[in-house]
């Protein structure tokens, strides 16, 4: 079968592989349909390999060339012995994330995304959303209702990040939430906080582009460009005694930004910090003091978040597939996906890639 | 009346000033007895003005030539119009905090430490615990009880601090606590994680002086010297699961204490930041979002935790007084105080002035 795959950074390969194997004892096999492009795979194309192993995964025994993709959706062909809650037929959005093994300290307390053996599939798993069909366990494939499309089954996992971070700073009715970094994760919790409640949305971006696409997925939200505005006067002119908004997601991984977050948030507000810093950064510290708020990092996503945020999209609350910019091919996906998404204009936000063709 | 008063930095005056006039209406007289020396007071000693006025303040008026000292204990000599809470010879703690006018978004909600306006007795206010007199508004009198010592009222103060440090940690039964530095706040936070049930006590200083002295506050206390101990190895040794420390209060005010605590804290734990940090701190901020940890600041206290706290000192839960390291007259309160404190060796922790003889 046709698929991508990691081998380096900057060596993507789409090429022919084995055929995956019939599902072994609680496994499912899918016939994969919509997969997205996530900022995590681009880390991977531009610098990794970083959670792609080099070396077999010590649980899953998965190293590269590592078949990327853990966005996807699927249609079930065959299930493995003592599988029962998905049969032949059956439309999924896969949950990537492998449960370890028990004894891990949180794995013990059903939160798989914190153990030290975290293994996605697409990135340390022997399958990925990039390629015609996968193999995954019976807890990673979870059903989604018929009014939701493909698309929207591939976008679950992306607005689960965003879903999470909503839940990390309690984002709730009436709230003004300051959302920094317009990239597929900012747009996906811009709407996540207005299905939270939120009645003042801001984003921050340095790109106009990105602005203007906000405005189009959410006319209500209100932009502004570093680069040119006063983004904490302009805020504080916008919310309730001059104080400053209630809630911060920092989607961008910016240090600029996230100062600016500590400056705009009001005191006993809350920062969420869900962009990957993957530098250190310089932050002005005294004012978590001062101001007396909570900053709350939000990794990935509980994995028992999975029908929540299916019924949140299947529902219509967050319409996460005005995020998507382009549909493509497996065979464009390097250039057309991976490459356009790495432009500096901004112009891409989430990609598809339609491996069922 | 003999008071020291602030004038500038590395200007600090023992005078006669007049005495206090007759208590206005809702205010209330006291005689002072024991007022504590605060890490605040020698910043402003040593940097100062900080907090103190050079223009009056925007509500209260006060301004340098400042009385100093928020942490004292007096006996109420006379009261003005409308102040029935208390009567001469009661004895009291003062809250220190004044509450701004209402209009204020901070002040509407109760939280008058957040306050734009905040104003405090010795640092902001016509008088202060530094001094034979005070004046103070009816609220900032609180009763003691009888079995409460006169040094243990002027340690309220400083142990709300630490108290809200872990109120804002959540600090509870069978946690595992690393305080990093051992300065008076951090003594106290040792021993209210202790009162709030922590079975697991670390302590952080690079000073041995200090670490001595908490081993013979709480001699359950396990302390480590960062320059010689692998804080974050010895720490997850000593956890379940070897994951790290459910809670870390930050008392130091330093950069590498705080990125060890992110090292040490498990994941999902928390970090309180209650030192306050007066330059930019470079932080491996990546962890924040991997380890999907909070950190909350902890600036001063709700006024409203003043009973609690007098409570807790009170029946022995915090025995606040073995912090206690030297008492000496108000004659002696620049060169036996401020000085000693600011003396590199780390021998004094608190220092009390009885400004009754």
């Amino acid at each position: 079968m046709k698929a991508l795959r990691f081998y380096a950074a900057k060596d993507l390969r789409i090429e022919e592989i084995d055929d995956i194997p019939q599902p072994g004892p609680g496994q499912v096999a899918i016939k994969n349909k919509y997969v997205g492009i996530c900022g995590t795979d681009l880390h991977e194309y531009v610098a990794g390999p970083i959670f792609v192993p080099v070396e077999p995964h010590p649980f899953t025994k998965a190293q590269a060339p590592q078949v990327l993709g853990h966005e996807f959706s699927g249609e079930v062909t065959a299930v493995g012995e003592g599988v029962t809650h998905v049969k032949p037929g059956d439309r999924v959005s896969v949950q990537p994330l492998v449960m370890p093994r028990s004894g891990d300290y949180f794995a013990d307390r059903g939160l798989f995304h914190l153990s030290e053996d975290l293994a996605l599939v697409g990135l340390s798993w022997m399958s990925g959303g990039m390629a015609e069909a996968a193999i995954v366990n019976d807890y990673n494939a979870v059903k989604i209702p018929d009014n939701m499309s493909w698309e929207e089954g591939a976008l679950v996992e992306p607005t689960a990040v965003a879903v999470y971070a909503c839940e990390r700073g309690e984002v709730t009715a009436g709230d003004s939430v300051l959302v920094t970094g317009a990239g597929p994760i900012g747009m996906l919790a811009m709407l996540s906080a207005k299905a939270y409640g939120a009645t003042k949305i801001f984003l921050s971006d340095v790109n106009e582009t990105r602005l203007k696409m906000a405005k189009e997925i959410l006319p209500e939200v209100i932009t502004f460009n570093p680069m040119k505005d006063d983004v904490v006067a302009e805020i504080r002119a916008r919310t309730e005694g001059g104080v400053g908004c209630d809630k911060v997601i920092e989607a961008s991984g910016n240090e600029a930004a996230l100062n600016t977050g500590l400056q705009a948030v009001r005191k006993q507000g809350t920062i969420v910090q869900v962009g990957l810093h993957t530098k250190d950064s310089k932050l002005h510290w005294h004012d978590v003091t001062f101001k007396d708020v909570d900053v709350r990092g939000a990794w990935a996503y509980p994995t028992s978040y999975w029908p929540k945020v299916i019924d949140l999209i299947a529902s219509g609350a967050i319409p996460a597939e005005k995020v998507v910019t382009r549909k493509i091919v497996l065979d464009e996906a390097v250039t057309e996906g991976f490459d356009a998404l790495l432009d500096a204009s901004g112009e891409h936000v989430k990609i598809l890639i339609d491996v069922s063709k």
